[in-house]
């Protein structure tokens, strides 16, 4: 991130020693698809400041504001800039959750829509009682951009949700193989399940990998593997972990220290998948680990994956939660992989602003009705949103900025990382976009000082600094 | 419900026999909320009638349809009538989730402000970026008519979200306690929680009733016991179940056994806390258990189960997912019980058209952030709703409406049953507002039978059909 270039002063770098990339002139004159935009963060005041200080103290009365890293004035937001309460405005972008900019003006028309307005107060119950401009809706949002072979949807709210049905979407469909099609349930299935007991309730299992973040509800915490103070004190389900791949890096130096890693990691899955005390029905995958500390495998680790996952009839479910909607410069992460067959259900959230899995195969839809359903079954506004999202990323291209800005991004810190390569360690993430990440000592510290100059840059697992910066941060943002 | 009355034809009664109950003409010059709603359901094609039954197959291709009820026309909806792609017009309110009427004019206006475009754009990682206006909007919405003794609230995305978050408070409070304030995770705990092992992550359970509903996640379906359609195939945690009062009707006819049945039920809980194979943390329980059957149980019981679980130290959590917001003739059903210490933990959503948990105890905040934490932490855009709901049924004094037009349905099916005892069964509800239901033979194809009369009523459990109108429905819809 360019901001990280110009104040890297924090990495222990004087700024005056730092070469810009090379061509970022030319760069620097592309069209800002924001023209109200700061030309750069603006910080007056200590953050939070004494108006804010006040607003933190009010809510916490009501709601815990120990995570609470800003308190915003959206109004004043725009494109890649968040506003706080003080007059201060500085970079963000939700978790990665923000893709089009603050108070972009095609969304403030969509939201703005009697469509959207209708949806929000005639809220349907989805699966009993759908508008019908529910398939159109579909047709021309969510599953404009469904991954190749996957072209039916189940919604949701939220990441853990999207997540949690898949995973019953696999027990289901395990337990329909097992049994056989158009075999009725038994009547100790049916007795034991209302005891939360085997056959009815089964132990099945999903496997996911070390340092995986994958939700916080009871089984996609279960999946989780990133931090202690996520899962602490909290039941969870006896599922197995495998090694997630640990790069070293540069990779063009250790091409073959990693593909032996890899290999490791799929012999640990298989093994896993052998040894198991029960079956497992699905192995879930993020593309790029990103809680975690931007773990990466390459292309021939998914496939080998998804090899292993169709030769063991388990199946593998693609969390794109948060690699989803472009920012890897692919609109899906899992594109980049070329996959000769698809991923069994891919998930998504955030950037999409509503939630759900995809899959293909019919068969993963359940036997009978109810057995995947809920009172809302996702949120007709947020799908409004998403098609917004789509059309301003097509319009505009988006996907292929992220992938210009993050090659020039990834070229720039290289250079650094070059000149000051105990500070720039591991720098990951070329070809993917702006998901970009480095080690850098003193982690938190650095992070913590990138704020007071207006750059809420993130961190992921012990000692990542990440950029998550949304689809609308171009070159001259540096 | 009137039209069940005027309709009651299929109950095998002939609608000349149906006496209206006393003092109907009084009532039926109520004012309307709704002065353009039709002034009864039109039923013109079958339902799905042609139009609809086309969209229905173009969605079927994407979205499982097979829970399908009817394809709707929101546009065309208003007040307690939703219209379908047929031009059919009947009763229905969403799963009991639609409160005040389709197009209500203020919610129009509601979701048509600034205020609300803002929170769709620009929509805020709660936890970390919340947005200015938060706490205002929490005490003016949500927090307004927060139950008695329970001041700070947990914002979340949808019920099972917001039942499941209340069990991980449950949990981290249980293991706060049994570990001492002040004292650290251990090396072993910090360890075993990452491979979902004890101590870290704990054999602990939640206490649930026999036909309960609770959600549809893994950590909530664990405690839901309603049918077997929701729990087949699914991995679930090893927690107990106790039995819930089954009372007989009427009421007054049966005092003394259903005391005794109530004792009973509640000796069986205090027996499974003290025998159960690992602690319980808490006892989730509805006012009125809804999916399940329309099952009631009486103030005295609750007191029981209030007492009791103090006593015990484990956790009272009260699901008002669907009883809440009004429907009962209260806001919050558990008013009926006066109960001297507030229930630990209330759940809400549907009506609510947000979701979430309040609690009172500043301990139920976890001991450290990020340990109840995701990207979104609820909808600002849903808070604004739910705002404009609460405005809009103290405007109309809504909750006494419903209380009244509750009573009059009441008595009404009270006159049906004593000249039909074999039709109209254990007919409860009595003082719940429109919370009303009764079991009838043959009861699915009374269903059915009622929807070609354009009035969408449900089933719960096996046998009841139960009444769940919206808050604006009123005695002249009779």
């Amino acid at each position: 991130m360019a901001s990280i270039l110009r104040h890297s002063s924090r990495l222990g770098i004087r700024a005056t020693s730092l070469a810009l990339p090379r061509g970022r002139n030319a760069y620097a004159t592309a069209t800002p698809y924001f023209n109200n935009e700061p030309s750069k963060p603006v910080v007056m005041t200590s953050i939070p400041g004494p108006v804010s200080k006040k607003a933190i103290e009010e809510l916490d009365s009501v709601f815990d504001t120990r995570s609470l890293n800003m308190i915003c004035n959206y109004e004043k937001s725009v494109g890649n800039y968040v506003a706080d309460m003080d007059g201060n405005v500085s970079f963000y972008a939700q978790i990665a959750s923000i893709p089009v900019g603050y108070n972009n003006p095609h969304l403030i028309a969509t939201m703005s829509s009697k469509e959207a307005v209708d949806a929000l107060v005639n809220r349907p119950a989805l699966g009993n009682f759908p508008p019908g401009y529910w398939a159109s809706l579909l047709k021309t949002g969510i599953l404009a951009v469904a991954p190749k072979g996957l072209g039916q949807v189940f919604t949701a709210m939220a990441g853990s949700d999207a997540i949690e049905t898949s995973y019953k979407a696999a027990f289901i469909y395990r337990r329909r193989m097992e049994r056989g099609e158009g075999v009725d349930f038994t009547p100790q299935e049916i007795e034991s399940s209302m005891k939360n007991q085997a056959p009815g309730s089964p132990e099945l299992a999903i496997m996911s990998f070390k340092k995986a973040f994958h939700g916080r509800l009871f089984g996609s915490l279960s999946t989780t593997r990133s931090k202690p103070v996520h899962k602490l004190d909290i039941p969870s389900f006896n599922w197995p972990q495998a090694s997630f791949p640990q790069l070293k890096y540069p990779l063009e130096d250790n091409v073959e220290a990693n593909k032996k890693e890899e290999e490791r990691c799929l012999a640990e899955v298989e093994d896993i998948m052998n040894s198991w005390h029960c079956p497992i029905a699905a192995v879930v995958v993020e593309p790029i680990q990103s809680e975690g500390g931007d773990n990466h495998a390459s292309p021939a680790f998914f496939h080998g994956l998804r090899k292993l996952t169709k030769k063991m009839g388990v199946l593998l479910i693609v969390d794109e939660v948060q690699t989803g909607v472009g920012s890897t410069g692919k609109f899906w992460a899992h594109e980049h992989w070329n996959l000769e067959s698809p991923p069994d259900m891919v998930t998504f959230s955030k950037k999409a602003q509503t939630a759900g899995y995809y899959f293909g195969d019919p068969m993963l839809r359940p036997n009978l009705p109810y057995r995947q359903f809920n009172t809302w079954m996702g949120d007709p506004v947020r799908a409004i949103l998403f098609r917004g999202i789509i059309q301003e990323i097509e319009k505009h291209d988006l996907v292929k900025n992220t992938a210009e800005t993050g090659d020039y991004l990834f070229r720039g810190l290289q250079e650094l990382a070059s000149k000051f390569p105990e500070k720039v360690q591991n720098l990951r993430g070329k070809d993917r976009g702006t998901f970009i990440a480095f080690d850098t000592p003193n982690r938190d510290a650095f992070l913590k000082k990138m704020k007071t100059f207006g750059v809420n840059v993130g961190g992921s697992g012990d000692t990542a600094v990440r950029l998550r910066p949304m689809l609308v941060f171009q070159k001259h943002h540096g």
